[in-house]
C-alpha cells in the first residue's frame, strides 16, 4: 500500500461544493451522479471526490456513524504552483469562488511562498510555490 | 487548479506515525527530516506528508492557530485494491500496524467490496475493490 487513490470530502451542500470546485477553482468533471449524489473530479493522480457528509459518516458505519467534528480537521490539501504569481492568482480565484483566506500568501521559512484558504465546508488548502520542486508532465510532484 | 499535489496529515507523534505508514502499511520514503520534523512519502499521484499537528496549525496561522477538532474530520482517504482478497489483506495489515477497524470489509451497495480503518491519529481510510475501475501503470485510477 503506497498510494492514495481518492480523497473524499464530506460536504454539507453538494450543489454549492460542485460550484466551488468545478466552476470556481477549475476542477474538471463530466459526471455528477444524482443518486447516490457523488462527484469524482478528473484530476491527475489522486481523485478528488465530493459526497454528502452525513452519507459519508453512514458509509463508515451505518449503525453507529462517527460524529462529525467541527473546526480544523488536522488535514490539509495542497496545490503546488509553478511560481509566486500563480500562488497569488490561485488564492484570488479561491476568494472569488467563495473561500476564506486563513493565511495570505507570503514568503515562508522553508524558502518558498505559501498561503492557505478554507473551502465552504471548512477544509484547508495550502497554495504553495517551492523553488526546489519540479513537476512531472501531469503537474504532479515526481516520485 | 485541477489536482491535489500533497495531503498533509497532522500527527501527534511523528515516530509512531512513521512506523504506522512506512513500516506497517508500506508507504515508501527515504527521508525523514528532523528539523522541522516532516516526512514526504514517495507515492504516485498525491504525496502523503506527515507533520506535527501543532506545527501544522501554526503554519496556517502563527498568531491564531485554528483549534484542532476531535473526532471524524469529514475527510476520508481511499486505497483502491485490485481484488476482494487484496482488500482483506490490506485491512489485516493495517490492524497489525495498529489501526482500528471502523467497518469490516463487506459487499456494498454500489457493487463493490469495502472496509474502513482508522489510523493512530483518528484519520479514516477506505480500502475498496470496485470491479468497474481499471488502474493505470502506477496503480492510480485513470483520468
Amino acid at each position: 500500500m503506497n498510494r492514495i487513490n481518492i480523497i473524499c470530502l464530506g460536504v454539507k451542500d453538494m450543489a454549492e461544493s460542485i460550484r466551488f470546485y468545478r466552476d470556481g477553482l477549475g476542477f474538471v468533471t463530466d459526471e455528477a451522479r444524482v443518486s447516490p449524489p457523488v462527484v469524482f473530479f478528473s484530476s491527475a493522480g489522486t481523485k478528488l471526490e465530493l459526497y454528502p457528509i452525513d452519507l459519508l459518516a453512514q458509509d463508515i458505519n451505518e449503525d453507529d456513524p462517527p460524529p462529525i467534528a467541527q473546526g480544523f480537521a488536522g488535514i490539509t490539501l495542497a496545490y503546488n504552483a509553478r511560481s509566486v504569481s500563480e500562488v497569488d492568482s490561485v488564492v484570488q480565484q479561491a476568494i472569488l469562488a467563495g473561500a476564506t483566506v486563513a493565511k495570505s500568501p507570503r514568503k515562508v521559512f522553508w524558502g518558498g511562498y505559501s498561503g492557505y484558504f478554507i473551502d465552504p465546508n471548512g477544509y484547508y488548502w495550502e497554495v504553495a510555490y517551492n523553488p526546489e520542486w519540479k513537476f512531472d508532465e501531469t503537474g504532479m510532484l515526481p516520485i
